[in-house]
């Protein structure tokens, strides 16, 4: 099913379950009042959203309205927890190789995983709202999954089946103040603001056979200022899997329902027959600074805007776009 | 006024009022259902609480019973975001010396962030259940506030009146997995499992002239298996107050309501007058090694108790006792 989350001036908004062609809505507060509330009792809520949904697909809902990704905001407004992978090597290859140096073995052996902030996402069509373009504001295509409870020391396979939804995100990064908050070692704070989302979460069995191994096999398109950057496909090159990078999170501790798991910027290797393209500036600049030494791609300035969308098996939209525009506070 | 959250079986919790003596308590989940249901709407709820706590002290409350902490979650069982910052510099200056460095200038410019996980809190009488004692389990006592929503950008004179409440915490590290983390550049994750809390939540004016320039100028007491090896004084050598840690996280972001910021690990530099022993085996061992050459002092065992408390202005329990016991799962 797909799922959104309407604003209704709470912090954790209104649920909504949406047509699977993202074209009709029905509120479902009858059911649960938010996202957040759902998967703190998914056994129980999640079949009656289930009925409701088929109700919808089947045009026998009662009181459906036409779905508009302007009313959304990320479909979880804040989340228990927001952790995000590395799972796209190439993505790290390139920053270490544009940087002179090599991606440590460590990053190919097991999932790595660093902490995000839990909330004040963004929603689908809001303004990205930044002080200054001199942090080199850029944009990062991602997709995450929300997990259920999962105990420590949970395994893969374990983790596997509880990965609730899957989110497509805009994972901004503010490029300019990575390199001295790296050399401070406590990880991304400042260079990290908000996190976007696309409007719709969806539950894996949406996908049908494009999940698959624990990936998504689909393709990913990211546009800039109207120009496509990037046509990707977000299950190849994937190190690490969905519950692969669940299980590293519970290594050594209890995952609680409302996770947030990010896989890592979507970044593909370039092969005879498809030229990917990219899914943040970043790596782009990196290509080139390994290509030609010398980075000439910008990063964002105030007025650009970004759309991030994934098409699903039929072509369509699966989880609405990401629509968004950088603006000054 | 002093809050604390009831173990009814739900993930938030229910709210309670506490009396100043910590004797009773009082439900007040006709008022909020939960302490993060209020700080989603305090200025509202505020007022309630504060009334009912009158009440409870001067014997007026309806139907009051034993406070029993053994009953209580943390305060706060899920927040907005977590974060913890170093402002006990004495702790980071320690660490450096014992592997024959220094601490980087930035570290006392400015005050410097590192996020925690924001679920999955500890109540302040549940076993600490860690699965190996070769990971170097640590405790550290620690004193964080609760925010309100806060714009981007805020100084730390807005930050000021925007703390919520304050929080006694347990702040535990795996000591022995920080090294390979911290090579990685991504920032603590595994050797940051759950913190616990003390029972109560306190609203900064319960602490009268002990809230004195954004500190908390009273004694800590941390004792290990009965053996009191702390004593020290959390307003001392504290080189940033929490209104200039609320308002480093708000530099680059929004914070919103339910937000938690850590302080760090208390440390204070022995004086003639003082010895203040340790708030976590990390600095006791890091002093060994300044001083001797090699850590004596081991980490946690299975079966150690931790007892972390602060004293307010008559000596008595201000947030309750942390008592937790080491086990396996």
């Amino acid at each position: 099913m797909k799922l959104a989350t309407l604003d209704d001036g709470t912090r954790d908004g209104q649920l909504a379950v949406v047509s699977r062609d993202l074209k009709i809505a029905h509120v479902a507060d009858g059911i649960a009042p938010s996202l957040r509330a759902a998967l703190d009792d998914w056994a129980f809520i999640a079949p009656q959203l289930d009925s409701l949904y088929r109700q919808l697909n089947e045009g026998k809902a009662r009181r459906p309205f036409d779905f508009d990704p302007a009313r959304c905001m990320a479909p979880l407004p804040r989340a228990s927890e927001c952790v995000v992978g590395a799972a796209f090597l190439h993505h790290h290859e390139l920053e270490r190789r544009a940087a002179g140096g090599e991606l440590p073995a460590a990053w190919r052996e097991t999932a790595q995983l660093a902490r995000a902030a839990s909330d004040g996402f963004v929603g689908p069509r809001q303004d990205l709202v930044l002080a200054r373009e001199e942090w080199g504001i850029d944009f990062g295509a991602e997709l995450a999954l929300v997990s259920g409870d999962l105990p420590q020391g949970a395994t893969a396979d374990e983790a596997h089946g509880h990965i609730r939804l899957l989110l497509l995100a805009n994972d901004i990064t503010l490029q300019n103040l990575v390199a001295d908050e790296r050399a401070l070692g406590l990880g991304l704070l400042r260079a990290k603001p908000a996190t976007s989302f696309a409007p719709v979460a969806v539950t894996p069995d949406e996908l049908g056979e494009a999940w698959r191994g624990g990936k998504v096999e689909l393709p990913l398109r990211v546009v800039w200022n109207g120009n496509p950057v990037g046509t990707l496909e977000a299950g190849e090159d994937m190190a690490f899997n969905f519950p692969q990078l669940l299980a590293a999170l519970a290594g050594s501790r209890r995952v609680t329902a409302g996770t947030i798991v990010g896989a890592g910027v979507v970044s593909n290797r370039a092969t005879r027959r498809h030229t990917p393209g990219y899914a943040s500036i970043a790596a782009q600049r990196w290509q080139e600074i390994v290509d030609g030494g010398e980075a000439v791609t910008p990063f964002m300035r105030f007025g650009d805007t970004v759309r991030i969308e994934m098409l699903d098996g039929n072509g369509k939209s699966l989880f609405g776009a990401i629509e968004q525009t950088l603006k000054a506070p």
